[in-house]
């Protein structure tokens, strides 16, 4: 049994609150948040004592490990806490709001030894992970072009992009991640190509709303990865691995599996609405493999170093955006 | 708020244990089972006071409605405990061993007047539901021709069977009931035709493990049924209707969406291995549209005289069995 | 090089002149019509020469085979000339009328000696005799369940309809003799449902135009096969085996792979307007099939009592239609 | 009717002799080849008469249009004596080696106003041209994202590619006329990144087997083709274009249809082997389109300065995959 805190009763906390809470293996014992309502309101459904007193989720007596769900500029100060602690650590990405931030906090926690986790949930996805599997049992042979579709159905708030850093750090870094995941392999160099279509707001602070970006693995493998802020048909998101010798793909999901025949054509049940529905099950995966991972003792199954290197690569796929060149991707 | 007792603590009682828990207008105060462990080791993890004293379940002060799913040989003793009591019930499927008994328990409840309702859980699958939207909405015209696939990945024990009623009682019954709900209309006869070929056992007590049921329909329409015990490739459940105007389909449905090419085809995720997890979100869509008519004060969405009507098609249908001949359905 | 006559020049000679023509291995040397003008309609496009004198396609110095594509009531007429002449013979089907002249031809055929084979173009649809083989190499194990749906997109004309000899002998007979072909194994027995749903002018002349049969094969196998006149989405066949360990599925096919993705669902390419587009590569297969057996000298592919026992299935379904109960099939 | 010249009596010359011979509108007189023992292959089997006397093709008082089939060296020259001769001209790509040899042609041939098409058979595709109609209709509203996947099942002989000018102005060049065809909008930039994964032979003449092209649109529309040489899984095309209100897609294409279900996924058949069996339907089409256009003496369905642009894109791709940067393209 695991004792965790959970830092942060915002949305994706309650979120995390509800697998805590039916992952047989965990106990939720604090729920910590600034605003001390928010963590009532989720301990009267998945129990766990509310705290706005942020040491009582860092006590090492009643705490095993710290699930870091608050705001993203808290998150590197929650991680040395942690590692102070020596408690193991599930984090929210990104780890900090800039690449020197997020290095510097990242060799903190190294140091300390503790078992920690950046949150790439869509690792866990069960049908990416199929993909991934399929692939590593040679499959498909060596990869040779990977394609990633990660297509949103409506624009975020204006407000909230502003401050994102950019579509390429704030929504294609999930894919830069499960391109080196996939591939077992770090991109050497990136070239984006980008394009204001949706709202011309986005101008005003030098950001796109879709876009493109090729990377080139070290073994010569391409990949492509397209990112659309807002489609006209609901969440898309789809993989596919081209390999020397085959082909495999983790398809676009719908909800339903209902078709209609008609003398114009067959009309099947659309894609998911939103993203959430989509994803959701991916979270309780990505926390049952750290909370396997803590009791097997087996290494994390998505190091704190591995959001590092996804930010490398947004990194230097903005710069591309500006420059038109292709960059080498510096880790 | 409803305050519910379940009755029965066994496995599909734990499947409403979870989803009474789940349920946001429910309160599960009440798990009853004549083993009073199996009853505390549903509370412990679901909420609600633990028994083995029957009226503890029935008792109006303390609850609105009662969840049965005791075994079958107990359904109508139940049922009329309730009614006595004036709570309004849900009750699993059939409603007793006998058409006979089955008829005498549903007219004693309704002369009650309290809500009842037959878990056919079917009726609340996600994509079923969908196809009688777009059929009630006109979108294939008259109804003309039903096909259903109900078919199981293994046999169940040789000993359930011997007592289940014989295969078109046991396991066609839910899709009797699919037909008169999604048609809308009680089929005036039935053919049906069947084999052992999977275990020789069967033959010794008169049951089949494959078998075609076609029915006529008072339009004329024709469905046909068939029900396999032991497929070779998981759990297969299918509905097409076709109508003056077009078609729609409840397709099989996989548990994945990964898709291998190769040279020598492509290989997708098949069909689930089992029955539950396809069916499972089905549990909770009935007991909420339960919920639902308590709390608006509308008719049940299943009345307990459905469960008699499937009944009295499964009987016709396993006379025709026996006799080779088309048969009258007799409600 | 085979020399072929071509009996008849209506609408199925003039498709079956086109694949003579395209056939390298055979010369198209007559075409016989009782009416000179539309034989001369033919050979003006693909060679040969018109002729309306019966003698000059049954001759043996010119002409190795007949294509016999005449009207129905001069098939056996034709049969017994090509048998007296020494000539192979590719007839379509039904052989005869009824089933007693057509197996009195069949039986004058058989003794002559002559290849012959009934036009059974549907055992050479791609996609057939790649399910045919599926199940031959074991892939699915034994039959256990067959499925077929015969759908046309529109009610042929009533004067056609009333001498066509009903919907199980004029439509169904082709998936007889599909179920025949794939299971290798004859029907025991046939229990049939029929209703009048399209045009109720059927009624008159006591023929259905949506129908249901369930076959039993003589292993316990059953098999459904619906037959509609009339759909609303255009031309629908699709086969269906389901054996110990698996399941072979032969799909509805679509002339187009478009898919259109909106907020209200995923609209893809419907089925073929008509039978015909679908078919049509078929005759061609099957004319390649016969001519490959008189040059190898192997067995026809579908010798003429294949013709019959399709013609006896229909016999005793059309007798089931009548009786309400299942019927023995007599060969 | 047409009367129709062919140039050139290879492999490609072949397939377009059985076209112009099955169209009911043309006249296939004359079949040249500087090989008249080629030429005399053709006629035997499509008709017209056999000649290695260039000028009998350009004759105008037999011929009214020229099918330039012949090898690439010689389309300029061939083109000129059509615009000399004043006959119409259907061509096949690339119009001549060089971009700077192509617009010197075609100006020469716009300056004579004959009806002139570059054989772009892919415009002609069933599902490629229905693609097209949908978004025309405007049912993905406005352009915002294209992917083509062009990969074919196996590497061409070296020999071939020393010579070819390069991936993308070999196999590529067809998908950036198609890019222009649908989106009606000619790309002011490329940016291409290429890879040499199947024969390192290729890195001798500076070629790529396995490349990615971004193009910009003039309204800021992103578009991505990938080109693969070799796939281990058949001949794979297929084009995606996403609008600012849904998605429409010409799917990979199967030459059957048949599905086999197991305990271990469901097996479909697989791609086309190779190209040439999925395409060739679109040079029948392409060509009935030129006929149509002089029928009804309506505008060239591919100008050839269609051909011109399509070979610009290629040029600035080619040298961004030197470059590393993303090029303008003049036209």
């Amino acid at each position: 049994m695991q004792r965790f805190a959970l830092i942060g009763a915002g949305f994706i906390g309650a979120v995390h609150a509800e697998n805590l809470a039916a992952n047989p293996s965990v106990d939720l014992v604090v729920v910590y948040d600034v605003d001390l309502s928010r963590a009532r309101a989720l301990t009267g459904r998945f129990g766990g004592r509310p705290t706005d007193d942020e040491s009582d989720a860092f006590d090492p007596s009643e705490v095993d490990a710290v699930f870091v769900a608050s705001s993203t500029d808290t998150h590197a100060a929650h991680l040395r806490r942690a590692a102070d602690a020596g408690l193991a650590v599930l984090c929210e990405k990104p780890l900090a709001p800039t690449l020197a931030e997020a290095t510097e906090v990242v060799e903190y926690v190294e140091a300390s030894g503790i078992v920690a986790m950046v949150d790439f949930n869509r690792r866990f996805d069960r049908d990416h992970a199929h993909l991934k599997r399929i692939i590593d049992e040679g499959g498909i042979g060596a990869i040779e072009l990977v394609q990633m579709s990660s297509r949103g159905p409506s624009l975020p708030p204006v407000d909230y992009l502003r401050v994102s850093g950019g579509q390429l750090r704030d929504q294609t870094v999930h894919f830069f991640d499960l391109c080196r995941w996939i591939a077992g392999q770090d991109p050497v160099s990136v070239a984006a190509t980008g394009s204001v279509l949706v709202d011309p707001a986005l101008t005003g602070f030098g950001d796109v709303d879709t876009s493109v970006a090729t990377l080139t693995l070290p073994s010569g493998a391409l990949v492509q990865i397209d990112s659309v802020r807002r489609t006209g048909y609901g969440y898309d998101e789809r993989i596919e691995v081209m390999g020397s010798s085959g082909l495999v793909e983790s398809r676009r999901q719908s909800p339903g599996n209902v078709s209609q025949y008609s003398s114009t054509g067959i009309v099947s049940t659309g894609l998911y609405a939103g993203w959430f529905e989509r994803v959701r099950p991916t979270y309780a995966a990505a926390l049952a493999a750290f909370v396997t991972a803590l009791e097997t003792r087996t290494p994390s199954p998505a190091p704190l170093r591995d959001g590092l290197r996804a930010q490398a690569i947004a990194e230097a796929a903005t710069a591309s955006l500006g420059s038109g060149r292709t960059e080498t991707v510096v880790y």
